[in-house]
């Protein structure tokens, strides 16, 4: 069945790219945490508000879904695509969240180079988004993207080994072992939109 | 497409009265176990008794749903809920296990005002279900049980601080931010429940 | 409706076979890693081996998914039943590779006893899934692998106890509860894939 007189409402690429750039601002505001701690209060304070802006944006695509008749790609991908986006600043913001509740001193070299991948990985995931309307060259940047990952996946396994090699204090490998895993968790949840983007342009080949 | 000669059958809104009865039972539960440390033995069996009435009584509702023909709202939301209240029941008990496990010596502060935030929310929680049947002024409960979510936010957040603050013993650090986000999960479950029924009550405006 | 002429695809029960056999080895390999330590590098690339080839056989099974017209149950288990097949793969590769990056010197009596019980358990499941084909007589591998778990939940709570009431180091603490909720999540994956086999039965009935 073709429907030629309902235009696909295309609003909705739009949308995704103003929400990426939120995402990639927060992680850039990530970056300057690590870089400047001693702003970090400050820092933290500007990464809750990504947060809140993030939802409000993912609000509003939802309130969009639901008043759309004919949608570019699946209602469920563009939901699962806005949930993804939605995990990555909520996750970068946590990060901040926990280095400020453990009372961290400073950021490690290991938490440093964590955060530039999620920079890296978040304008991959931007870029690709702002040329998600073709559906099409977009394999360079999930090739990017999984590359990131797995880079990420040997800088989180050489600082946690590092941590039970060391000798170090026990409350330490127990902070530590935390901010990690939730760098690593930010660092796959990127990777995870990038499979949303993949499954959606698989799709439309 | 109405059904006029098909009642919808109201049987469920009791069932659900009831599965929360049994939840609200347990949180009270928990907070005797707090106040009453010598008996944790005794009162741990019971929160085991609770969680295996609660899987029976999901078990009956979920049979039930599958012999009804016209439920009062949508089979997926039925299971949702009875699901999420399962939830809360299962981390009630995996609290006082917990407690039970690691050998814990006596409950700290910030467990037993946790725990009442448990208590609370369950209660909002029951109301808000017997109340259920009209769809109507249920706004109360989830403004009360969100804010309820929000207070436990903040004494889990204080309760972490002070283990890395204090300066205390690496095991203790272990045990109590486990048991900590342990109770946390079961104050974010209670706000689960609530956000199912607000979803219903919605659909029905 | 019936569709006699289009026979029932039956290639995937030999597939579930082969997945299986892939796990069973998995399991005994990490065995093998357990009782010969001194020989872990080889055994936990052994481990990535097998869960490259878990993961090859998945998409095998996927791919034929797509190109069937009428497959023996429904898609969506077939779906089910290889992901948590994966995921007891992924986990098994995952203690191994924890050992290693923990930098652990011996596996204690407790880990080597977690690790029995998901080599029997596995069996059951290669056993039960070799004869899905005629959706009969599979009541005694699920009873076996509920006890087999059980079992395991018994070990893991005497584990974890001992390292709190033993008051040994708090950096053996976190490694070792580590490890142990690791096998534990194997040995409940076990177990996941038995509830997937069970209920395709109980839809068979």
């Amino acid at each position: 069945m073709r429907l030629p007189l309902i235009p696909r409402d295309n609003r909705f690429f739009d949308l995704f790219v103003e929400d990426a750039a939120n995402m990639v601002a927060a992680a850039r505001v990530l970056e300057q945490f690590m870089r400047n701690y001693g702003e970090r209060e400050r820092l933290a304070s500007q990464l809750r508000d990504a947060e809140h802006a993030g939802d409000q944006m993912s609000h509003n695509i939802g309130r969009q879904l639901e008043q759309t008749f004919v949608t570019p790609f699946d209602r469920e991908d563009i939901h699962a695509l806005i949930s993804r986006l939605d995990d990555v600043v909520d996750l970068i913001e946590e990060v901040a969240d926990t280095f400020i509740l453990y009372g961290i001193e400073a950021p490690t070299p290991v938490a440093v180079e964590q955060t530039e991948i999620i920079v890296r990985q978040c304008e991959q995931v931007a870029e690709a988004l702002a040329n998600l309307r073709t559906f099409k060259g977009l394999e360079q940047y999930w090739i990017e993207i999984h590359r990131l990952e797995n880079e990420g996946d040997r800088i989180v396994r050489r600082g946690i080994a590092e941590l039970f090699t060391n000798g170090g204090d026990a409350v330490d490998v127990i902070k530590w072992k935390d901010v990690y895993t939730l760098l690593e968790e930010a660092i796959d949840a990127c990777e995870d939109v990038a499979n949303v983007i993949e499954r959606i342009v698989v799709k439309h080949a």
